[in-house]
């Protein structure tokens, strides 16, 4: 389970590490202990806000210096965490449910299905975080799937500003369907969020990518 | 021009002073000499992270504690500042843009060319500030537009969660083309940008609330 994990947090653009460079299996685990830290810190009930460095370092058994080898700010933990999580739900979705048409919500329900699995994190993140810091990934990983969708149906390559509209409008869109999700306590069933969330973005995101067959 | 800055300023829920009571004139003048304050920082090119409460109150020739009598902190001022201007922009589409369907672009165009008028605002905003800060009112200010919607069509209430879901679902869409608009330099026109947010948006909205007809 080690190989996932690393790629995730090496390769995640806007935080430390290049995706060129291979990094190594100890500095992946530190940033993983730091990760697991923070989680484990609001899991007590502490609030984002107030969280030092020096009390997710001393969580980790690392020191502060070690923590700024690897993160800017505790912020910058939360940011790799949803990443993290955004990637591995992501990575999971099957070709199969790519093809069009995306409205009838095969999709949504395969990537919210997938993020269940990290039901306790997206809890914990929805509520003693900003929502925003948890959330901003959401759009890389959905400019990723749009890629998938493009090559499974083999529809000719997006304009780059219209595939970066679309890859932040719809990002935006789950990001505001997680939210309701985990404030209401994961009430509805991956199924159920997914029928409202695809009911409103399927028809025209079908349509946007139909024009260009 | 006082009256509706002050309603806004009062009204803002999740911000400090309620709606119920009416905030006198000296206090909303202190408020807008704080926002102006953090704007002119951000102006003169300051980072939000960097700038303290003793800066934004010295500029804006008040005091720390007055300062802290209105807003909790800086980010506290940026979410007053965005729930202003989503407000002024929503309060100012007309009855006409919101009968269905929606799906014509005319409800978008309507918001982005509101919104269009605080550019210099929202490029401040995305370029020097956490994104996330600055749009989050986004949400509330649709659930607004949403109410609008279902009573100048006649539709049934929606149910508060579907409710809920549809307003953070549309309100996280708008909030990524904006980002997406300011990060280029608003390079698109409020018309062209408003067409890929509404092919993407408005034939799902129009399908979802016309099933209550």
């Amino acid at each position: 389970m080690e190989a996932p994990v690393g790629v995730d947090l090496g390769a995640s653009s806007g935080l430390m590490g290049t995706a060129e460079k291979p990094v190594d299996r100890r500095i992946l685990r530190s940033r993983q202990k730091l990760c697991d830290a923070l989680l484990d810190e609001l899991k007590d009930g502490q609030q984002l806000e107030v969280l030092s460095v020096s009390t997710i370092a001393a969580r980790a058994g690392l020191t502060r210096k070690t923590f700024y080898a690897h993160f800017h700010s505790p912020d910058n933990v939360v940011r790799q965490i949803a990443a993290n999580m955004f990637q591995r739900a992501v990575s999971q979705v099957e070709n199969d449910a790519l093809t069009l048409p995306v409205a009838d919500s095969r999709l949504g329900i395969s990537i919210l299905s997938h993020l269940a699995d990290d039901m306790e994190t997206i809890a914990l993140l929805a509520t003693r975080c900003p929502s925003a810091v948890f959330l901003e990934p959401a759009g890389e990983a959905i400019a990723e799937l749009l890629d998938r969708i493009v090559s499974v149906n083999a529809l000719p390559p997006l304009d780059a500003h219209v595939h970066e509209y679309i890859a932040q409008i719809i990002g935006g869109a789950f990001r505001g369907a997680i939210i309701v999700w985990a404030e209401r306590g994961f009430k509805e069933t991956p199924e159920a969020a997914a029928k409202i969330l695809m009911t409103l973005l399927g028809p025209g995101t079908d349509a946007l990518l139909n024009q260009r067959r």
